[in-house]
């Protein structure tokens, strides 16, 4: 069984990477799919389960758990199911086979499935350019705003993972290939990505 | 100009892995010849401006530079002109073309070049089991002996970098590509790390 997780900064294009690499290897890739998923099976909004997981979930889930006597969690069990389930779904499609996982911890929460785990980083101004070449609205967001917005995502990225492991979110120790973008077009360091993963898996397991 | 340095924890298989991408990319790779140009054009043997090059310098040349006006340092002048020779070396052969560099803070020292930086790093059970498999002598290490000489190398290898930068060693956003080795033979790794960097110079230095 090939299971890749891709952990990646907030644009670092570790999402593109992922569904590149998925492609490349002719597998599944999973990314808002498991929102989805988790919505149906909840009977919740996608958004609202996107916004639950993505957005207010990391820092109010651990406030809760660090709390969980004294102070209840704003929205009462929700973010826990939600978070749950999703670790449920990840589970199941990773044993359907073969598949890229995009985000969601799911190096830690595969663990026992010994996935290949990346994590895709760059530097401050190749993320601000993929950030400004991505951006859409009326009204873009000036430099330091995304800045801002890179760092606060990453932190909850951060906090996330604290939620389930005390390896660290940003430690190279914690994955088997990291992988640096910046300056560099995804797709082509993708095929070596690739022929990299496959040689990897040739010894099965870590 | 295609200059990859490899950077590595002790006892990760970094050499080996420098020396098959070389082969791999039919380039030279530049290790210890880097000691015996060094010891030619110093007049010294080549023993001792290895000793001086890997063991004692990193720690006592620190001090020396922390305390260069209170304490002299106990070889006098001889680190400092070791130092500046290795990195005259260095910076000669990665002209001269196409090459591998290993150690010695090549991905700093030629920064100017646009050199391709690799880190190569591994868990501690892989490391022991590395250093077990290559161990000479009578009296073989005891597993806390090796440990503690891991951890030696590696501190001296961070203390020897500080010299040089403020980039960290065990940092991935020092380098382009951080190649975790736990669990598997280099070889089998290798023809992907070549396409990998091919890719990486397409698009030209960083």
């Amino acid at each position: 069984m090939k299971i890749i997780t891709i952990s990646r900064e907030f644009a670092s294009g570790g999402r593109e990477l992922g569904k590149r690499l998925a492609d490349a290897m002719g597998i599944p890739c999973y990314d808002h799919e498991i929102i989805e998923l988790v919505a149906k099976q909840q009977g919740l909004d996608k958004n609202y389960v996107e916004y639950l997981s993505e957005q207010d979930l990391h820092s109010f889930y651990a406030k809760t758990i660090a709390h969980r006597f004294l102070i209840p969690h704003p929205m009462g069990q929700q973010p826990a199911k939600v978070i749950t389930a999703e670790h449920e779904i990840m589970k199941k499609l990773a044993m359907q086979g073969d598949c890229v996982i995009i985000g969601r911890c799911a190096d830690v929460i595969l663990r026992e499935m010994h996935p290949f785990d990346i994590f895709v980083y760059a530097d401050e101004p190749s993320k601000l350019e993929r950030c400004k070449a991505r951006e859409q609205g009326d009204r873009p967001l000036s430099d330091k705003e995304i800045r801002k917005r890179i760092k606060q995502i990453d932190k909850e990225c951060i906090a996330y993972r604290k939620l389930f492991t005390e390896t660290d979110w940003a430690d190279m120790a914690s994955y088997h290939l990291c992988v640096n973008t910046s300056g560099r077009e995804i797709k082509t360091l993708v095929p070596a990505i690739a022929a990299y993963t496959a040689a990897w898996f040739q010894k099965g397991g870590a």
